[in-house]
Protein backbone atom coordinates (compact mmCIF):
# COMPACT_ATOMS: atom_id res chain seq x y z
CA UNK A 1 0.00 0.00 0.00
CA UNK A 2 1.42 3.37 -1.02
CA UNK A 3 1.38 6.10 1.61
CA UNK A 4 2.08 9.78 1.19
CA UNK A 5 5.40 11.39 2.08
CA UNK A 6 3.58 13.35 4.76
CA UNK A 7 2.31 10.16 6.39
CA UNK A 8 5.80 8.69 6.12
CA UNK A 9 7.30 11.70 7.86
CA UNK A 10 4.72 11.43 10.62
CA UNK A 11 5.52 7.77 11.12
CA UNK A 12 9.23 8.49 11.27
CA UNK A 13 8.60 11.23 13.80
CA UNK A 14 6.45 8.95 15.94
CA UNK A 15 8.98 6.12 16.11
CA UNK A 16 11.85 8.47 16.90
CA UNK A 17 9.87 10.08 19.70
CA UNK A 18 8.97 6.70 21.09
CA UNK A 19 12.56 5.43 21.11
CA UNK A 20 13.72 8.63 22.82
CA UNK A 21 11.02 8.49 25.48
CA UNK A 22 11.68 4.81 26.12
CA UNK A 23 15.41 5.59 26.47
CA UNK A 24 14.60 8.21 29.11
CA UNK A 25 12.39 5.82 31.05
CA UNK A 26 14.91 2.97 30.88
CA UNK A 27 17.77 5.21 32.04
CA UNK A 28 15.69 6.57 34.91
CA UNK A 29 14.75 3.09 36.01
CA UNK A 30 18.39 1.91 36.04
CA UNK A 31 19.62 5.04 37.78
CA UNK A 32 16.97 4.51 40.47
CA UNK A 33 18.31 1.01 41.13
CA UNK A 34 21.88 2.27 41.09
CA UNK A 35 21.22 5.11 43.49
CA UNK A 36 19.02 3.28 45.93
CA UNK A 37 21.53 0.44 46.44
CA UNK A 38 22.55 0.14 50.07
CA UNK A 39 25.98 -1.15 49.27
CA UNK A 40 27.01 -1.55 52.91
CA UNK A 41 24.42 -4.33 53.20
CA UNK A 42 26.44 -6.65 51.05
CA UNK A 43 30.16 -7.36 51.30
CA UNK A 44 30.68 -8.03 47.61
CA UNK A 45 30.12 -4.35 46.70
CA UNK A 46 32.76 -1.77 47.42
CA UNK A 47 31.00 0.38 50.04
CA UNK A 48 33.19 3.38 49.21
CA UNK A 49 32.13 3.55 45.60
CA UNK A 50 29.60 6.26 44.76
CA UNK A 51 26.52 5.41 42.66
CA UNK A 52 26.95 5.74 38.91
CA UNK A 53 24.88 7.95 36.66
CA UNK A 54 24.38 7.99 32.91
CA UNK A 55 26.75 10.11 30.84
CA UNK A 56 25.38 11.18 27.47
CA UNK A 57 27.37 11.57 24.28
CA UNK A 58 26.08 12.66 20.89
CA UNK A 59 27.64 11.29 17.74
CA UNK A 60 27.23 12.16 14.08
CA UNK A 61 27.43 9.66 11.28
CA UNK A 62 30.66 10.42 9.47
CA UNK A 63 30.14 11.89 6.03
CA UNK A 64 31.36 9.30 3.59
CA UNK A 65 31.68 10.79 0.13
CA UNK A 66 31.16 7.37 -1.44
CA UNK A 67 27.64 7.38 -0.05
CA UNK A 68 25.18 9.92 -1.36
CA UNK A 69 22.98 11.62 1.22
CA UNK A 70 24.36 9.70 4.18
CA UNK A 71 23.83 11.26 7.55
CA UNK A 72 22.22 11.21 10.91
CA UNK A 73 23.64 10.18 14.23
CA UNK A 74 22.76 9.14 17.70
CA UNK A 75 23.10 9.52 21.40
CA UNK A 76 24.88 7.10 23.72
CA UNK A 77 23.95 6.98 27.41
CA UNK A 78 26.57 5.09 29.36
CA UNK A 79 26.69 4.34 33.09
CA UNK A 80 29.53 2.64 34.97
CA UNK A 81 28.29 2.08 38.48
CA UNK A 82 27.92 -0.34 41.36
CA UNK A 83 24.95 -2.54 40.45
CA UNK A 84 25.66 -1.89 36.77
CA UNK A 85 29.33 -2.38 36.13
CA UNK A 86 28.55 -1.13 32.63
CA UNK A 87 25.24 -0.33 30.97
CA UNK A 88 24.72 1.46 27.68
CA UNK A 89 21.57 2.68 26.00
CA UNK A 90 21.92 4.02 22.49
CA UNK A 91 19.34 5.71 20.29
CA UNK A 92 20.12 6.57 16.71
CA UNK A 93 18.53 7.70 13.48
CA UNK A 94 20.60 7.29 10.35
CA UNK A 95 20.00 7.32 6.63
CA UNK A 96 22.07 6.58 3.55
CA UNK A 97 22.61 3.70 1.15
CA UNK A 98 23.35 0.10 1.99
CA UNK A 99 26.83 -0.97 0.92
CA UNK A 100 26.65 -3.16 -2.22
CA UNK A 101 27.49 -6.37 -0.30
CA UNK A 102 24.48 -5.77 1.91
CA UNK A 103 22.02 -4.75 -0.78
CA UNK A 104 21.28 -8.31 -1.76
CA UNK A 105 20.96 -9.39 1.87
CA UNK A 106 18.54 -6.78 3.11
CA UNK A 107 14.90 -6.94 2.09
CA UNK A 108 13.73 -4.13 -0.13
CA UNK A 109 17.21 -2.74 -0.57
CA UNK A 110 17.99 -4.24 -3.94
CA UNK A 111 16.68 -1.46 -6.15
CA UNK A 112 18.40 1.72 -5.07
CA UNK A 113 19.84 0.71 -1.71
CA UNK A 114 18.67 3.79 0.15
CA UNK A 115 17.47 3.40 3.72
CA UNK A 116 16.29 5.30 6.75
CA UNK A 117 16.62 3.64 10.14
CA UNK A 118 15.88 4.55 13.72
CA UNK A 119 16.25 2.45 16.83
CA UNK A 120 17.16 1.92 20.42
CA UNK A 121 19.58 -0.62 21.79
CA UNK A 122 20.64 -1.49 25.29
CA UNK A 123 23.24 -3.78 26.84
CA UNK A 124 23.54 -4.23 30.60
CA UNK A 125 26.51 -5.90 32.31
CA UNK A 126 25.67 -6.06 36.02
CA UNK A 127 28.54 -6.41 38.50
CA UNK A 128 26.97 -9.32 40.33
CA UNK A 129 27.34 -12.70 38.61
CA UNK A 130 23.90 -13.50 40.07
CA UNK A 131 22.24 -10.78 37.99
CA UNK A 132 21.98 -11.79 34.31
CA UNK A 133 23.40 -9.55 31.60
CA UNK A 134 20.70 -8.25 29.26
CA UNK A 135 20.35 -7.05 25.71
CA UNK A 136 17.35 -5.26 24.24
CA UNK A 137 16.79 -3.46 20.97
CA UNK A 138 14.00 -2.34 18.71
CA UNK A 139 14.28 -0.59 15.38
CA UNK A 140 12.30 0.67 12.43
CA UNK A 141 13.84 0.49 8.97
CA UNK A 142 12.56 1.94 5.72
CA UNK A 143 13.95 1.07 2.33
CA UNK A 144 11.56 0.20 -0.48
CA UNK A 145 10.04 -1.96 2.21
CA UNK A 146 9.47 -0.79 5.79
CA UNK A 147 9.59 -2.94 8.88
CA UNK A 148 10.08 -3.23 12.62
CA UNK A 149 12.55 -5.54 14.29
CA UNK A 150 14.22 -6.18 17.60
CA UNK A 151 14.00 -8.26 20.71
CA UNK A 152 15.53 -8.90 24.07
CA UNK A 153 17.55 -11.67 25.68
CA UNK A 154 19.40 -12.35 28.91
CA UNK A 155 22.69 -14.04 29.70
CA UNK A 156 22.91 -15.40 33.24
CA UNK A 157 26.33 -16.59 34.46
CA UNK A 158 24.93 -19.92 35.59
CA UNK A 159 21.52 -21.37 34.78
CA UNK A 160 18.86 -19.22 36.46
CA UNK A 161 15.55 -20.85 35.69
CA UNK A 162 13.51 -18.37 37.66
CA UNK A 163 14.95 -15.32 35.90
CA UNK A 164 14.64 -16.99 32.50
CA UNK A 165 11.03 -17.90 33.19
CA UNK A 166 10.05 -14.39 34.29
CA UNK A 167 11.88 -12.84 31.35
CA UNK A 168 10.35 -15.12 28.73
CA UNK A 169 6.91 -14.80 30.25
CA UNK A 170 6.97 -11.02 30.00
CA UNK A 171 7.55 -11.23 26.25
CA UNK A 172 5.20 -14.14 25.76
CA UNK A 173 2.30 -12.22 27.28
CA UNK A 174 2.88 -9.48 24.69
CA UNK A 175 3.28 -11.87 21.76
CA UNK A 176 0.16 -13.85 22.71
CA UNK A 177 -2.01 -10.77 22.24
CA UNK A 178 -0.99 -10.59 18.60
CA UNK A 179 -0.68 -14.10 17.24
CA UNK A 180 -0.94 -17.56 18.82
CA UNK A 181 2.40 -18.75 17.40
CA UNK A 182 4.28 -15.47 17.68
CA UNK A 183 6.10 -16.16 20.93
CA UNK A 184 7.22 -19.62 19.83
CA UNK A 185 8.45 -18.27 16.52
CA UNK A 186 10.31 -15.32 18.00
CA UNK A 187 11.80 -17.30 20.88
CA UNK A 188 13.14 -19.84 18.39
CA UNK A 189 14.57 -17.08 16.19
CA UNK A 190 16.33 -15.76 19.29
CA UNK A 191 17.81 -19.14 20.15
CA UNK A 192 18.92 -19.65 16.56
CA UNK A 193 20.55 -16.25 16.33
CA UNK A 194 22.31 -16.07 19.69
CA UNK A 195 24.16 -19.35 19.30
CA UNK A 196 27.95 -19.50 19.66
CA UNK A 197 28.73 -21.98 16.91
CA UNK A 198 32.36 -22.75 17.69
CA UNK A 199 31.54 -23.37 21.36
CA UNK A 200 28.35 -25.27 20.54
CA UNK A 201 26.52 -23.35 23.26
CA UNK A 202 23.87 -20.64 23.33
CA UNK A 203 24.98 -17.12 24.24
CA UNK A 204 22.49 -17.08 27.09
CA UNK A 205 18.98 -18.03 28.14
CA UNK A 206 17.28 -16.50 25.11
CA UNK A 207 14.25 -14.27 24.90
CA UNK A 208 12.65 -13.11 21.65
CA UNK A 209 14.00 -11.86 18.35
CA UNK A 210 11.92 -10.56 15.44
CA UNK A 211 12.68 -8.94 12.11
CA UNK A 212 10.95 -7.75 8.94
CA UNK A 213 7.67 -7.28 10.80
CA UNK A 214 5.32 -5.47 8.43
CA UNK A 215 1.76 -6.68 8.77
CA UNK A 216 0.05 -3.41 9.59
CA UNK A 217 2.02 -0.31 10.50
CA UNK A 218 -0.03 0.81 13.51
CA UNK A 219 -0.28 -2.68 14.92
CA UNK A 220 3.41 -3.44 14.33
CA UNK A 221 4.42 -0.18 15.97
CA UNK A 222 2.19 -0.98 18.93
CA UNK A 223 3.74 -4.43 19.23
CA UNK A 224 7.22 -2.89 19.14
CA UNK A 225 6.21 -0.45 21.90
CA UNK A 226 4.79 -3.26 24.00
CA UNK A 227 8.02 -5.24 23.64
CA UNK A 228 9.84 -2.20 25.01
CA UNK A 229 7.37 -1.85 27.88
CA UNK A 230 7.77 -5.53 28.70
CA UNK A 231 11.54 -5.20 28.91
CA UNK A 232 11.20 -2.08 31.06
CA UNK A 233 8.89 -3.97 33.40
CA UNK A 234 10.77 -7.23 33.66
CA UNK A 235 14.49 -6.60 33.59
CA UNK A 236 14.72 -3.98 36.37
CA UNK A 237 12.60 -6.33 38.45
CA UNK A 238 15.08 -9.18 37.90
CA UNK A 239 17.94 -6.87 38.84
CA UNK A 240 16.24 -5.62 42.03
CA UNK A 241 15.46 -9.15 43.14
CA UNK A 242 19.05 -10.35 42.71
CA UNK A 243 21.37 -7.46 43.48
CA UNK A 244 21.42 -8.07 47.26
CA UNK A 245 22.51 -11.69 47.01
CA UNK A 246 26.10 -12.32 48.11
CA UNK A 247 28.32 -13.86 45.48
CA UNK A 248 31.60 -15.75 45.62
CA UNK A 249 34.90 -15.03 43.86
CA UNK A 250 34.39 -18.28 41.98
CA UNK A 251 31.05 -17.05 40.63
CA UNK A 252 32.70 -13.79 39.63
CA UNK A 253 35.41 -15.68 37.71
CA UNK A 254 32.76 -17.73 35.97
CA UNK A 255 30.96 -14.51 35.02
CA UNK A 256 34.17 -13.16 33.44
CA UNK A 257 34.50 -16.32 31.36
CA UNK A 258 30.86 -16.14 30.24
CA UNK A 259 31.55 -12.53 29.26
CA UNK A 260 34.45 -13.85 27.18
CA UNK A 261 32.01 -16.03 25.24
CA UNK A 262 29.71 -13.02 24.92
CA UNK A 263 32.58 -11.02 23.40
CA UNK A 264 33.36 -13.85 20.99
CA UNK A 265 29.75 -13.95 19.84
CA UNK A 266 29.51 -10.22 19.33
CA UNK A 267 32.77 -9.86 17.40
CA UNK A 268 32.58 -13.08 15.39
CA UNK A 269 28.88 -13.47 14.64
CA UNK A 270 26.73 -10.48 15.55
CA UNK A 271 25.57 -8.83 12.34
CA UNK A 272 25.09 -5.39 13.89
CA UNK A 273 28.54 -5.36 15.47
CA UNK A 274 30.45 -6.60 12.46
CA UNK A 275 28.44 -4.50 10.04
CA UNK A 276 28.84 -1.42 12.22
CA UNK A 277 32.57 -1.76 12.68
CA UNK A 278 33.46 -2.83 9.18
CA UNK A 279 31.46 -0.06 7.51
CA UNK A 280 32.72 2.84 9.59
CA UNK A 281 29.88 3.06 12.11
CA UNK A 282 30.42 4.80 15.43
CA UNK A 283 32.85 2.67 17.44
CA UNK A 284 31.57 3.84 20.83
CA UNK A 285 27.98 3.05 19.91
CA UNK A 286 28.78 -0.33 18.38
CA UNK A 287 31.21 -1.46 21.08
CA UNK A 288 28.94 -0.32 23.92
CA UNK A 289 27.89 -3.98 24.00
CA UNK A 290 31.31 -5.29 25.02
CA UNK A 291 31.70 -6.21 28.69
CA UNK A 292 33.58 -3.97 31.14
CA UNK A 293 35.87 -6.89 31.96
CA UNK A 294 36.18 -10.35 30.43
CA UNK A 295 38.52 -13.27 30.94
CA UNK A 296 39.95 -16.06 28.82
CA UNK B 1 61.18 -28.55 -9.32
CA UNK B 2 59.69 -31.96 -8.62
CA UNK B 3 61.01 -33.79 -5.61
CA UNK B 4 60.45 -37.38 -4.59
CA UNK B 5 57.92 -38.44 -1.99
CA UNK B 6 60.82 -39.63 0.13
CA UNK B 7 62.44 -36.20 0.06
CA UNK B 8 59.09 -34.66 0.87
CA UNK B 9 58.67 -36.94 3.86
CA UNK B 10 62.14 -36.04 5.07
CA UNK B 11 61.38 -32.33 4.78
CA UNK B 12 58.13 -32.76 6.69
CA UNK B 13 59.94 -34.65 9.39
CA UNK B 14 62.63 -32.00 9.65
CA UNK B 15 60.23 -29.07 10.05
CA UNK B 16 58.13 -30.92 12.61
CA UNK B 17 61.19 -31.78 14.64
CA UNK B 18 62.37 -28.18 14.49
CA UNK B 19 59.03 -26.77 15.64
CA UNK B 20 58.92 -29.24 18.53
CA UNK B 21 62.47 -28.50 19.65
CA UNK B 22 61.89 -24.74 19.39
CA UNK B 23 58.71 -25.17 21.47
CA UNK B 24 60.73 -26.94 24.17
CA UNK B 25 63.40 -24.25 24.22
CA UNK B 26 60.85 -21.42 24.31
CA UNK B 27 58.90 -23.01 27.15
CA UNK B 28 62.08 -23.62 29.15
CA UNK B 29 63.17 -20.03 28.67
CA UNK B 30 59.82 -18.65 29.89
CA UNK B 31 59.64 -21.08 32.81
CA UNK B 32 63.13 -19.94 33.85
CA UNK B 33 61.97 -16.32 33.97
CA UNK B 34 58.80 -17.30 35.80
CA UNK B 35 60.61 -19.38 38.40
CA UNK B 36 63.50 -17.04 39.05
CA UNK B 37 61.25 -14.03 39.72
CA UNK B 38 61.84 -12.62 43.19
CA UNK B 39 58.31 -11.38 43.56
CA UNK B 40 58.88 -9.87 47.00
CA UNK B 41 61.17 -7.30 45.34
CA UNK B 42 58.28 -5.58 43.67
CA UNK B 43 54.98 -4.59 45.23
CA UNK B 44 52.92 -5.01 42.10
CA UNK B 45 53.27 -8.82 42.16
CA UNK B 46 51.36 -10.89 44.63
CA UNK B 47 54.20 -12.30 46.78
CA UNK B 48 52.05 -15.26 47.86
CA UNK B 49 51.51 -16.54 44.37
CA UNK B 50 53.61 -19.56 43.36
CA UNK B 51 55.47 -19.56 40.01
CA UNK B 52 53.52 -20.91 37.05
CA UNK B 53 54.61 -23.82 34.90
CA UNK B 54 53.47 -24.98 31.50
CA UNK B 55 50.61 -27.45 31.33
CA UNK B 56 50.49 -29.55 28.17
CA UNK B 57 47.38 -30.72 26.38
CA UNK B 58 47.19 -32.82 23.25
CA UNK B 59 44.37 -32.33 20.79
CA UNK B 60 43.27 -34.26 17.74
CA UNK B 61 41.73 -32.69 14.67
CA UNK B 62 38.10 -33.76 14.69
CA UNK B 63 37.21 -36.19 11.96
CA UNK B 64 34.92 -34.35 9.62
CA UNK B 65 33.26 -36.78 7.24
CA UNK B 66 32.84 -34.01 4.66
CA UNK B 67 36.61 -33.81 4.38
CA UNK B 68 38.48 -36.79 2.94
CA UNK B 69 41.67 -37.76 4.73
CA UNK B 70 41.53 -34.97 7.28
CA UNK B 71 43.55 -35.52 10.41
CA UNK B 72 46.41 -34.60 12.62
CA UNK B 73 46.44 -32.55 15.77
CA UNK B 74 48.64 -30.61 18.07
CA UNK B 75 49.89 -29.88 21.52
CA UNK B 76 49.10 -26.78 23.55
CA UNK B 77 51.47 -25.64 26.29
CA UNK B 78 49.81 -23.10 28.53
CA UNK B 79 51.20 -21.30 31.56
CA UNK B 80 49.33 -18.96 33.89
CA UNK B 81 51.89 -17.46 36.21
CA UNK B 82 53.28 -14.34 37.81
CA UNK B 83 55.42 -12.71 35.14
CA UNK B 84 53.29 -14.35 32.48
CA UNK B 85 49.66 -13.83 33.32
CA UNK B 86 48.98 -16.10 30.35
CA UNK B 87 51.32 -17.55 27.75
CA UNK B 88 50.54 -20.25 25.25
CA UNK B 89 52.75 -22.12 22.83
CA UNK B 90 51.05 -24.39 20.35
CA UNK B 91 52.58 -26.82 17.86
CA UNK B 92 50.43 -28.62 15.36
CA UNK B 93 50.59 -30.75 12.26
CA UNK B 94 47.38 -31.13 10.31
CA UNK B 95 46.33 -32.27 6.89
CA UNK B 96 43.13 -32.34 4.89
CA UNK B 97 41.44 -30.26 2.23
CA UNK B 98 40.86 -26.53 2.23
CA UNK B 99 37.20 -25.60 2.46
CA UNK B 100 35.91 -24.44 -0.95
CA UNK B 101 35.74 -20.76 0.12
CA UNK B 102 39.44 -20.87 0.91
CA UNK B 103 40.60 -22.77 -2.13
CA UNK B 104 40.63 -19.69 -4.32
CA UNK B 105 42.37 -17.66 -1.62
CA UNK B 106 45.26 -19.95 -0.83
CA UNK B 107 48.10 -20.34 -3.29
CA UNK B 108 48.40 -23.74 -4.88
CA UNK B 109 45.16 -24.96 -3.38
CA UNK B 110 42.93 -24.46 -6.39
CA UNK B 111 43.38 -27.84 -8.02
CA UNK B 112 42.53 -30.47 -5.47
CA UNK B 113 42.58 -28.41 -2.29
CA UNK B 114 44.60 -30.89 -0.27
CA UNK B 115 47.16 -29.55 2.16
CA UNK B 116 49.63 -30.57 4.83
CA UNK B 117 50.66 -27.97 7.39
CA UNK B 118 52.89 -27.86 10.42
CA UNK B 119 53.71 -24.91 12.64
CA UNK B 120 54.36 -23.31 15.96
CA UNK B 121 52.55 -20.32 17.42
CA UNK B 122 53.03 -18.41 20.62
CA UNK B 123 51.15 -15.60 22.37
CA UNK B 124 52.44 -14.06 25.60
CA UNK B 125 50.36 -11.78 27.83
CA UNK B 126 52.67 -10.60 30.63
CA UNK B 127 51.13 -9.34 33.86
CA UNK B 128 53.11 -6.13 33.93
CA UNK B 129 51.84 -3.38 31.62
CA UNK B 130 55.50 -2.42 31.19
CA UNK B 131 56.31 -5.74 29.50
CA UNK B 132 54.94 -5.86 25.92
CA UNK B 133 52.65 -8.68 24.85
CA UNK B 134 54.18 -10.79 22.09
CA UNK B 135 53.10 -13.00 19.25
CA UNK B 136 55.30 -15.32 17.23
CA UNK B 137 54.55 -18.03 14.72
CA UNK B 138 56.20 -19.94 11.92
CA UNK B 139 54.67 -22.57 9.71
CA UNK B 140 55.31 -24.77 6.69
CA UNK B 141 52.46 -25.49 4.32
CA UNK B 142 52.34 -27.90 1.41
CA UNK B 143 49.60 -27.95 -1.17
CA UNK B 144 50.52 -28.10 -4.84
CA UNK B 145 52.87 -25.37 -3.81
CA UNK B 146 55.00 -25.47 -0.63
CA UNK B 147 56.03 -22.51 1.44
CA UNK B 148 57.14 -21.13 4.77
CA UNK B 149 55.46 -18.25 6.58
CA UNK B 150 55.31 -16.59 9.95
CA UNK B 151 56.68 -13.71 11.92
CA UNK B 152 56.63 -12.01 15.27
CA UNK B 153 55.30 -8.76 16.68
CA UNK B 154 54.94 -7.06 20.05
CA UNK B 155 52.18 -5.01 21.63
CA UNK B 156 53.38 -2.66 24.36
CA UNK B 157 50.74 -0.95 26.50
CA UNK B 158 52.25 2.47 25.90
CA UNK B 159 54.91 3.40 23.37
CA UNK B 160 58.17 1.66 24.30
CA UNK B 161 60.74 2.78 21.77
CA UNK B 162 63.57 0.84 23.31
CA UNK B 163 61.71 -2.48 23.31
CA UNK B 164 60.46 -1.91 19.77
CA UNK B 165 63.96 -1.07 18.57
CA UNK B 166 65.54 -4.16 20.13
CA UNK B 167 62.74 -6.38 18.83
CA UNK B 168 62.87 -5.07 15.27
CA UNK B 169 66.66 -5.15 15.22
CA UNK B 170 66.74 -8.82 16.14
CA UNK B 171 64.63 -9.68 13.10
CA UNK B 172 66.36 -7.20 10.85
CA UNK B 173 69.76 -8.77 11.48
CA UNK B 174 68.32 -12.10 10.31
CA UNK B 175 66.57 -10.65 7.26
CA UNK B 176 69.64 -8.69 6.19
CA UNK B 177 71.62 -11.89 5.79
CA UNK B 178 69.19 -13.06 3.15
CA UNK B 179 68.10 -10.08 1.07
CA UNK B 180 68.77 -6.35 1.33
CA UNK B 181 65.06 -5.40 1.17
CA UNK B 182 63.71 -8.33 3.13
CA UNK B 183 63.37 -6.60 6.49
CA UNK B 184 61.67 -3.54 5.00
CA UNK B 185 59.25 -5.71 3.07
CA UNK B 186 58.39 -8.00 5.99
CA UNK B 187 58.12 -5.15 8.51
CA UNK B 188 55.69 -3.38 6.19
CA UNK B 189 53.67 -6.56 5.70
CA UNK B 190 53.46 -6.81 9.50
CA UNK B 191 52.25 -3.22 9.88
CA UNK B 192 49.71 -3.70 7.10
CA UNK B 193 48.37 -6.92 8.57
CA UNK B 194 48.20 -6.00 12.25
CA UNK B 195 46.14 -2.87 11.74
CA UNK B 196 42.86 -2.36 13.59
CA UNK B 197 40.83 -0.74 10.85
CA UNK B 198 37.82 0.44 12.83
CA UNK B 199 40.06 2.06 15.45
CA UNK B 200 42.47 3.43 12.86
CA UNK B 201 45.38 2.25 14.98
CA UNK B 202 48.01 -0.47 14.70
CA UNK B 203 47.62 -3.49 16.99
CA UNK B 204 51.07 -2.88 18.41
CA UNK B 205 54.62 -1.89 17.55
CA UNK B 206 54.98 -4.34 14.66
CA UNK B 207 57.79 -6.73 13.87
CA UNK B 208 57.96 -8.90 10.75
CA UNK B 209 55.42 -10.96 8.83
CA UNK B 210 56.17 -13.18 5.84
CA UNK B 211 54.19 -15.65 3.78
CA UNK B 212 54.51 -17.81 0.68
CA UNK B 213 58.29 -17.95 1.04
CA UNK B 214 59.54 -20.51 -1.47
CA UNK B 215 62.82 -19.49 -3.03
CA UNK B 216 64.94 -22.46 -2.08
CA UNK B 217 63.74 -25.04 0.42
CA UNK B 218 66.94 -25.37 2.47
CA UNK B 219 67.53 -21.63 2.56
CA UNK B 220 63.88 -20.86 3.39
CA UNK B 221 63.87 -23.42 6.18
CA UNK B 222 67.09 -21.93 7.53
CA UNK B 223 65.58 -18.44 7.44
CA UNK B 224 62.51 -19.73 9.28
CA UNK B 225 64.72 -21.31 11.92
CA UNK B 226 66.71 -18.12 12.32
CA UNK B 227 63.50 -16.13 12.80
CA UNK B 228 62.64 -18.51 15.62
CA UNK B 229 66.11 -18.18 17.15
CA UNK B 230 65.84 -14.39 16.94
CA UNK B 231 62.52 -14.39 18.82
CA UNK B 232 63.96 -16.78 21.42
CA UNK B 233 66.91 -14.45 21.92
CA UNK B 234 65.10 -11.12 21.99
CA UNK B 235 61.73 -11.51 23.68
CA UNK B 236 62.88 -13.21 26.92
CA UNK B 237 65.52 -10.46 27.15
CA UNK B 238 62.85 -7.75 26.87
CA UNK B 239 60.81 -9.51 29.56
CA UNK B 240 63.78 -9.87 31.93
CA UNK B 241 64.71 -6.22 31.54
CA UNK B 242 61.21 -4.98 32.34
CA UNK B 243 59.64 -7.36 34.81
CA UNK B 244 61.14 -5.68 37.91
CA UNK B 245 59.81 -2.20 37.09
CA UNK B 246 56.99 -1.06 39.38
CA UNK B 247 53.76 -0.22 37.59
CA UNK B 248 50.73 1.82 38.55
CA UNK B 249 47.06 0.85 38.64
CA UNK B 250 46.51 3.39 35.86
CA UNK B 251 49.04 1.59 33.64
CA UNK B 252 47.33 -1.70 34.44
CA UNK B 253 43.94 -0.28 33.39
CA UNK B 254 45.48 1.01 30.17
CA UNK B 255 46.91 -2.47 29.54
CA UNK B 256 43.44 -4.01 29.92
CA UNK B 257 42.06 -1.56 27.36
CA UNK B 258 44.89 -2.31 24.90
CA UNK B 259 44.09 -6.00 25.40
CA UNK B 260 40.51 -5.14 24.45
CA UNK B 261 41.76 -3.78 21.12
CA UNK B 262 43.89 -6.92 20.75
CA UNK B 263 40.79 -9.07 21.24
CA UNK B 264 38.89 -7.02 18.68
CA UNK B 265 41.66 -7.50 16.14
CA UNK B 266 41.91 -11.23 16.68
CA UNK B 267 38.17 -11.92 16.51
CA UNK B 268 37.30 -9.44 13.76
CA UNK B 269 40.29 -9.53 11.44
CA UNK B 270 42.82 -12.26 12.18
CA UNK B 271 42.63 -14.86 9.43
CA UNK B 272 43.94 -17.69 11.57
CA UNK B 273 41.49 -17.05 14.38
CA UNK B 274 38.41 -16.60 12.21
CA UNK B 275 39.36 -19.47 9.93
CA UNK B 276 40.12 -21.73 12.86
CA UNK B 277 36.89 -21.02 14.72
CA UNK B 278 34.55 -20.97 11.76
CA UNK B 279 35.86 -24.23 10.31
CA UNK B 280 35.78 -26.30 13.46
CA UNK B 281 39.41 -25.98 14.51
CA UNK B 282 40.43 -26.65 18.08
CA UNK B 283 38.94 -23.86 20.23
CA UNK B 284 41.60 -24.06 22.91
CA UNK B 285 44.42 -23.81 20.40
CA UNK B 286 42.82 -20.98 18.44
CA UNK B 287 41.70 -18.97 21.45
CA UNK B 288 45.01 -19.37 23.26
CA UNK B 289 45.76 -15.91 21.83
CA UNK B 290 43.00 -14.15 23.76
CA UNK B 291 44.13 -12.18 26.81
CA UNK B 292 43.62 -13.49 30.36
CA UNK B 293 41.69 -10.31 31.19
CA UNK B 294 40.54 -7.42 29.00
CA UNK B 295 38.45 -4.33 29.57
CA UNK B 296 36.08 -2.20 27.54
Amino acid sequence: MQISQKQKDQQREQVQQWFRKLRDRLCRSFEDIEQSLQSSKIAAYNADEPPGCFQRKLWQREDDSSEKGAGGGGEISLMRGRVFEKIGVNISTVHGAFVPELQSEVKGAAKDGRFWASGISLVAHPRSPLVPAAHFNTRYIESEYAWFGGGGDITPTATDEEASKIFHKAFQSVCDKYEPQRYRKYAKACDDYFYIRHRKRPRGAGGIFFDYLNDDWQRDFQFTREVGEAFLRVFPRIVRERCYQEWSEEQRQQQLRVRGYYTEFNLLYDRGTRFGLLTGGNNDAVLMSLPPLAAW
